[in-house]
C-alpha cells in the first residue's frame, strides 16, 4: 500500500503505533502540532519542525528568498504561537543544490532572521547539505510556555462558541494570483493577499494573550484551512461544530480577487489554507470579553464563526439559506497524500 | 557566486554575520555539532539535527528503511554523545514521494525507533510532507547535560593528548563495497564494515564517561573523518595538531578490505569519515587514566593518536618514516561544497 492510500490519520495512527507510548517527560507528544517537553524548570519546553520544500511548498520563481525565510520562519512561529507559547531558539536545516547563489542563501538567512527576532528568537544551529534536486528548508522551533498558559488542541467543548482572528481566504487568494495572474486587479488587493500568502504574520500576540487570558479551551493556527484545522480540534476534543457561513471573516482584498476569479470567495476562506490566522473556543458568555482583550492589545478582530457540538452532529458549514456543507468524513483534515487531496502542504506527526 | 565557491566556513561565516550576537540564554550557538541552551532548569538543552538526503546520503537500493532509520538516529545521537550529554527527544522531518510504500515508512521509523530507545529518547513529534523528488529525512535531536559534565569542540591545550574511540575507517570500507563489491572478502570483513556504515553505533556511555571524568577538554565525533574532525577542535580551540598515522586503531575487516580493493587504509581512517567514534583531548598525563575508565565501563578502546600542537604548527598527519600530510589549509574540514570535495555528507552550521 502507499501513503497516498493509507491517508494521514492512517499513517500517524500506524507511526503512533510503532513509537509506543511516551516517556513521562513528555507531557503532549505525536499528534498535537508542538511538542510539550517537561524539561525541569517552571517552564515547559515546546517544540515543532515544519519542511518548505521546492516545488511542492514554493517556487522560486514566485517568491524571493528572504520571502522564503520569513514563510518558513513564520509558519513554526505560528505554531508556537497557538499554544499561547514564547518562541526562543530555532535550528535549520537546509539541503541546496551546489549551484545555489550565495546571495539566495544571504537572503534567505535574512528573511528567517527578520522574522525570528520579530518573534523574540534566534537561530541557535542547524545544518547544510546537498541537495541532489529541489532545495528544501526545514525549521525546528523551540519555544517555552507557563504551564497554565498553554492551550491545546484538545479541550474544546460542546456548546463553546468557534472563535477566529483576523480574516481567511486572503493566502489562497494570493496563491492564485501568484499561479494565474488576472489583468482586472486593483494593486491594493494584489499585493494584500499576495503578501499575505508569501510572508503571513503569526499571530504571536495573540495567542500569548489568548493563552494568558484563561478563556479559552482548544486552539490550533488555520494552516490547513478552517473545516479541517477545526477537524483538528474536533477530533482532538471528541467533539462536533458547525461554521455560520456569513461569519466567516473575509477581507475587501480577498473578495475582489475571487469575483474576478469566479470564484466563491467562501471556498477559499473554508479550504484555503495557509492564513496563519488562530481558531479557538471560549464559553459563550466569554466570547466579547477575550475579542475584547485581544483588539485592544493588538488591533486585531476575533470573530465568532462557529459552535461547538456534540460529536454526534459531526462537522458542517452551514449556509444561511440552511444548506449544510458536511466535513465530518473529512474531521480528521485534508488527506495530504491522498490523491486530489490538498497537495501544497505537509502535515504534523 | 556559488555555495560551493564559497565553501563551508565562508558560508558559516556569513550566516553568523547575517544572524548577530546570540541572545543571552544560548551557552553555545551557531558553528558547534550542537546548541547550548539555558531553560533555567540545573541543566543545560542540546539541540541538533541532521539531514539525510537520497542521492546524497543514502540510496534506497544500499539500505534497507530501518537501516536508515536507525542511521539517521545514530548521527544525532553521536553528537549529543559528543557533548557527554543524554539524548531525550527527537521531532522527524519526512519528505516523501507519493508513491512511498507505507511499509517503507512502517520500517522507517521502526529504525527510528530502535536507535532512539536505546540511546533512551523518543520521537515526540514531527512533520511529513510530499517531496517532489527525492525522499529526505530531517531529525532534530534535544538532549540535556550538567553543565560540568558538558564538552565542547573547543578547550584543546598545547600538549594535549588526542585520543579517538574504537576504529576508524570501517564505514568508508562499508561504502566502498556497497559501491563496487569485491568478490574476494570474507563475509565477516564484509559484514562487519557494511553494518559500520549502514548502522553506526554511537558512542553514547562513551561520551558520558568522558564527560563526567573533568579530564576531557575538547571532545568531537568522526562524522567528516579524522582529519577534518581534529580540524573543527583546532579551529575552535585556535590550536595545531598532529596524528601519528601508525598509531591510527584500524580494524581487521578494514585491512581486509583496503587490500582487497588495493587502497592504504589509511586513506579511509584519515579522511573517511562516518565512523561515529570520539574525538577527544586530554592533559598527556590522563590518557591512561580515561582510557582505563571507558574500557572498563564499556569495553570500548580508546587509543592515543597524537598531540595538540601550537597554532602556528598546524595541522598534520605523520608517517612513520617521517613524510608529513599538511592538513592545516584544510583545517576548517572538508568543504562539503567545494568541487571535488567529500560529497556525501552536510555541514553544520
Amino acid at each position: 500500500m502507499k501513503i497516498s492510500e493509507l491517508g494521514e490519520f492512517g499513517l500517524i495512527g500506524r507511526i503512533a503505533g510503532i513509537l509506543g507510548p511516551a516517556p513521562a517527560d513528555v507531557v503532549v507528544g505525536i499528534g498535537d502540532d508542538v511538542a510539550v517537553l517537561h524539561v525541569g524548570g517552571s517552564e515547559h519546553l515546546l517544540a515543532t519542525c515544519d519542511i518548505q520544500v521546492e516545488g511542492v511548498h514554493f517556487r522560486q520563481d514566485a517568491t524571493t528568498p528572504r520571502q522564503l525565510g520569513r514563510k518558513v520562519a513564520a509558519i513554526n512561529v505560528s505554531d508556537i504561537a497557538a499554544m499561547g507559547g514564547t518562541p526562543r531558539w530555532a535550528l535549520v536545516s537546509l539541503a541546496l543544490p551546489d549551484d545555489t547563489a550565495v546571495a539566495f542563501v544571504d537572503e534567505l538567512y535574512k528573511g528567517l532572521e527578520e522574522q525570528l527576532r520579530w518573534a523574540g528568537a534566534a537561530v541557535v544551529g542547524g545544518n547544510c547539505s546537498r541537495a541532489s534536486g529541489e532545495m528544501m528548508i526545514d525549521l525546528c522551533l523551540l519555544g517555552s510556555v507557563q504551564p497554565d498558559c498553554m492551550i491545546l488542541r484538545k479541550g474544546a467543548r460542546v456548546g463553546d462558541s468557534v472563535l477566529v482572528t483576523g480574516t481567511l481566504g486572503d493566502s489562497r487568494a494570493g496563491l492564485e494570483l501568484i499561479l494565474a495572474p488576472l489583468g482586472e486587479v486593483s494593486e491594493a488587493a494584489r499585493r494584500a493577499v499576495t503578501e499575505r500568502h508569501l510572508t503571513p504574520r503569526p499571530r504571536l500576540k495573540e495567542g500569548q494573550i489568548l493563552g494568558a487570558s484563561g478563556m479559552v479551551h482548544a486552539m490550533a493556527d488555520v494552516s490547513d484551512g478552517l473545516m479541517s484545522d477545526l477537524g483538528h480540534i474536533c477530533r482532538a476534543g471528541n467533539v462536533g461544530a458547525e461554521i455560520w457561513m456569513e461569519r466567516v471573516p473575509v477581507s475587501e482584498a480577498c473578495l475582489e480577487i475571487a469575483k474576478g476569479s469566479g470564484v466563491d470567495p467562501l471556498t477559499w476562506a473554508l479550504a484555503g489554507g495557509e492564513d496563519y490566522e488562530l481558531l479557538f473556543t471560549v464559553d459563550s458568555r466569554h466570547v466579547a470579553s477575550v475579542a475584547d482583550a485581544v483588539w485592544r492589545q493588538t488591533g486585531i478582530t476575533c470573530t465568532e464563526v462557529g459552535r461547538i457540538l456534540s460529536p454526534e452532529e459531526g462537522i458542517r458549514a452551514v449556509h444561511p439559506d440552511g444548506r449544510c456543507l458536511d466535513f465530518t468524513a473529512r474531521a480528521g483534515g485534508w488527506d495530504h497524500f491522498a490523491r486530489g487531496g490538498n497537495e501544497k502542504r505537509g502535515m504534523k506527526t
